[in-house]
């Protein structure tokens, strides 16, 4: 009973074999072998526009990258004050920028109130030597609390990124859950919007080591291939990489994955919810799972074989420590059986 | 028959293998597991030595993050002018150092002069903030034009770094074909030279996309972590990448393939040798071969099957074009009767 | 009758003709020469300790370089949240230290609040890599908001970034102003509460544009000659800004200066508060005064000859605009005449 | 008699009254003062063309700026190998663009050989990720050697580096020599042959520290505000700066003290050629000489009150040290009765 995280799981079966199909033989390096070729073509099809896809073996890496090819050096990036690139990812955005500086915004379930948002565009004077110039949103779907943005809350954010003449980014670390849980498709909840670049993730979905960058605009993407490969992230034996993305977009085994994923949280959130003296925080919308147990349940519960990591809240603090705030991640390999046995475990 | 470069070759099988054998069930990410912690034992026996080792996907990163570990951003770096990390990596030493400058010294044979390196370093003056400060110097084995320093060599070079108080850094793309050809020991080619720090390359040897960073001197490895994750080359599921590197050391499969790719580069080079017309260029020491050819065989070879890459010869130039360089590279995959056919085509 | 900024300002007469009497002959270029070797006495006896000084033009050169020299790329510097360096400097402390984060805590009158500062040096964690790493407290003395931290203030906020193993920066660009308002040395406002670097202001309070980096501990200063030639800003002709931090510490020409301005201060606080409908915000210390004044009166003021800023402030806005808030910069320039004259139009 | 170089010399008397003249009052800070304002229709005029004007303190400022405006961080910026942004900066171009690579390429007089410039940029491939791009050309005029580039000489450079898209800088720290050994016009010697971006050095020729960037196409200017704040190169009380260069240019001072320092280096280098065992380097073109002495001689001129470098030359060292090289600068401040007292001491 793992739910520490989705990356903690392993390679999808149907990846790993993909891994076996594209080995033998002689074939060029670097991307330009045929595997890698044709993601072009899957992935325009996929989101139903022509894109330009640039597969890289982190999520660190598609957002460090992207972000530093929309933001010059003296540019700010806002994002989500708990956002993964701007509180887990030590300082790679300023790194690979070259010290662009990350502006941090509030919000309720870790989605980005557009009123502070625009609030905090205002304050900033466009073309002020004094100032970093905000040049850059990024939004990442689902978040970092386990929140799925609406489409009209991803539309009223990216309008008002648009009207500040910022280009916007989309962290879809986890893109599959949220895809999945809106009931979209992909083009909705991305460049009909106006989403200008997407982190399309497939490593926490079953991926061994495997994200695409996904530029809508392709002029946009006019350094992108320099800055991959002048930070390492450009594989020679590419097409292992490519392999990954290739069999994750194969019979939707990306959408199957996350559904999984997403439901074995639900049935857990349903059974928490069912059981006394548990808090909820927030709705589940993806494959995270954020509750308030007593402290005598979580410790117990530690001494169990059930692995979950305890979250950071301040209200557990102001409440005496009564209480303790814990994550639950869900992952494509979670199956009912080890949710029911999770929630045995909490309600003995 | 493939000689374009040792990375158009795939994964072979016993890799392949583990990582099967390395998926399933949830494990600690980002390196926490056991078969990543495991690494440190491995390598410390391997090289005789206590280390810390440190699994990135890339060549370019494990050069970059190693230089730039022992560089400050005013430092200087010194190579072989026609070193991988002076003019292959887009910049790659630049960017992870904060620009840090690469220092190109001569010397045939890819391998750097020593009386040159020593006139080289004669010219800065230490301490003088005019100057960038050397500050590391790096040696590639074997390098890029196929040569491999002999182990008295390398000790002259390491010395004279040490007389200018130099941090030793090697890259060893192709460690293995290296220490194969010189049929010595890990620890003979490396620290008890005094290298400082080892890229140790597996990719271009069987592996999928894993090398190692190894450090002698622990004290040296400090922000070597900070770096790796801030590059985006830390990965989550981190045992994917370890597994591949203890396969390559297990049951000496890393040997075995370097053989392989060394015996097929010698038998290239005397079939070639006995052939009329053809010149050699250089010693093949380890798995590349160096030749020039008559033009007519080279247009001619170039509409077979046999896929090679031509290589800048001023000489060629020179001599009005009537002879083309080639160089061949062959890998653990290369089969005697490929190497064959090859020189059966030269021939015809 | 100026009130925008103390930088508004021209050059006190002593260093204006101290210009002069640097002029003539040829000397040593690069900081050879007399004038700068001498600095290193002149500021170890002001500050009664062994120090290592680097002039600078620049206020943000100061700052950024002293910041880059403690903290590595992937380090944080903790700075309050309205600090210069953070908002005003174009991500200059960014740029310097090759992409290092700041992070802004709260507190009033610009002052970091210590247990705002402990509870976020609590949230990270050492050694983790996926943070960036605490590694440097900047306190400015006075501040932005014009307020000055008090003796035992700034030992408690040294103390705590002591106790998680930070390095202290002052940023003194109002230096002088602050000393005055203590009635301190420099030394107790400095090394002796465990300060190890300074940003030693001379700009703001007459010279044409002169600053010193000051060392407490000259094994921290190790890089930082190479840091500033590397970032153009070793003077080739530097004895014409040497000088200006002689003349300025000459005579006490830098406390006279500061005792005017802080004077000129008191009167136009003292004079504000006399005056019906006026609110004053935050205690005057140095030389900056935060005033909050009826609309009507400050569109009447903006019509004379009167120079000075509106300055931020959300309580005007939640109050429906009915106030304004100003802030008026006094300088070594400033008369009694002028600041009479000011209030007599307030007062109309 | 000081022929060590142009910046041990002091400040033109009319600039340093200018300073006086800009003192006084209160007037905007950061550049939007008038003096600075003015400075664009000065330029403009000078330039016979409109032009962006840019005021910094040093060269180094002015050179990096200028090329990492014009240079992404992947990109390569082409200068001579003995270029002092290549040899006697510490790396600032390399900090200043994020990591771009500087490629030396010989030619004779400290001028770029044309040849060996196309033949370089011949061997980068336009768009592969594995090399920085060469995207800019950086020619010093009057340069390192002493040596001055005929129009057509840099007609031809400039034509190259257009035909393979780069962009042109001119590194005129010593400008006004150069313009002065011509005798042809400042438009003549840059935008009218393709020159994009000037370095127009005053801080050499009689200012104290002060020089401007020069943007032919205001274009290509968009960043370099932000650069120079974030750099801390944006002076508070800028007008002092401004004034430098605008007392500079009034009644051709520049030009006055060009000629006056070309002279003496003319009489230097005359008065040598007549002198028994004297070795001329060169052409004497602008303002400095390069003459290799009789060791006896030298070390006879060593112990006399003259002050004057050695300079590294590999022929001394062939030729068993029997003569030492030696560069002598002259300035706006040197005197015919220095140059003959100097010439009279070598003679005994």
């Amino acid at each position: 009973m793992i739910f520490t995280s989705d990356n903690a799981f392993g390679v999808a079966p149907e990846i790993l074999r993909a891994l076996g199909r594209a080995n033998g033989g002689g074939v060029p390096s670097y991307g330009e072998d045929e595997i890698t070729k044709g993601l072009t073509r899957r992935f325009s099809d996929v989101f139903e526009h022509e894109v330009a896809v640039f597969p890289v073996a982190t999520g660190t890496a598609a957002n460090s990258l992207a972000l530093a090819t929309l933001t010059p050096p003296f540019g700010a990036i806002l994002c989500h004050e708990v956002a993964h690139v701007n509180v887990d990812e030590c300082g790679a955005p300023e790194m690979f920028s070259g010290g662009a500086k990350l502006i941090g915004i509030g919000g309720a379930a870790g989605k980005i109130d557009p009123e502070m948002l625009a609030a905090t565009l205002k304050t900033f004077r466009h073309g002020d030597v004094h100032q970093v110039q905000p040049r850059c949103l990024t939004l990442t779907q689902s978040n970092e609390a386990g929140g799925v943005y609406s489409l009209p809350e991803l539309s009223r954010l990216v309008g008002i990124a648009r009207d500040f003449g910022l280009k916007v980014h989309m962290d879809g670390a986890r893109f599959a859950n949220a895809l999945v849980a809106l009931g979209c498709s992909p083009a909705e909840m991305t460049w009909r919007l106006g989403v200008d670049v997407l982190s399309f993730g497939a490593t926490k979905n079953g991926a061994m080591a495997a994200e695409a960058v996904v530029f809508f605009d392709s002029e946009l993407a006019g350094d992108f291939a320099f800055r991959r490969k002048r930070a390492g992230h450009l594989f020679s034996k590419m097409r292992f990489l490519s392999v990954q993305l290739e069999a994750y977009l194969e019979d939707e085994l990306w959408l199957r994955n996350a559904r999984r994923a997403n439901a074995a949280a639900k049935r857990l959130a349903d059974g928490l919810k069912a059981t006394d003296g548990i808090e909820m925080l927030g709705e589940v919308e993806a494959n995270e799972v954020f509750a308030r147990l007593p402290m005598a349940v979580f410790k117990g519960m530690m001494k169990m074989e059930a692995a979950f990591h305890p979250w950071p809240n301040p209200d557990d603090a102001a409440g005496g420590h009564w209480m303790q705030t814990i994550r639950l991640v869900t992952s494509f390999e979670t199956t009912d059986e080890e949710v029911d046995r999770f929630l045995a475990l909490v309600r003995k």
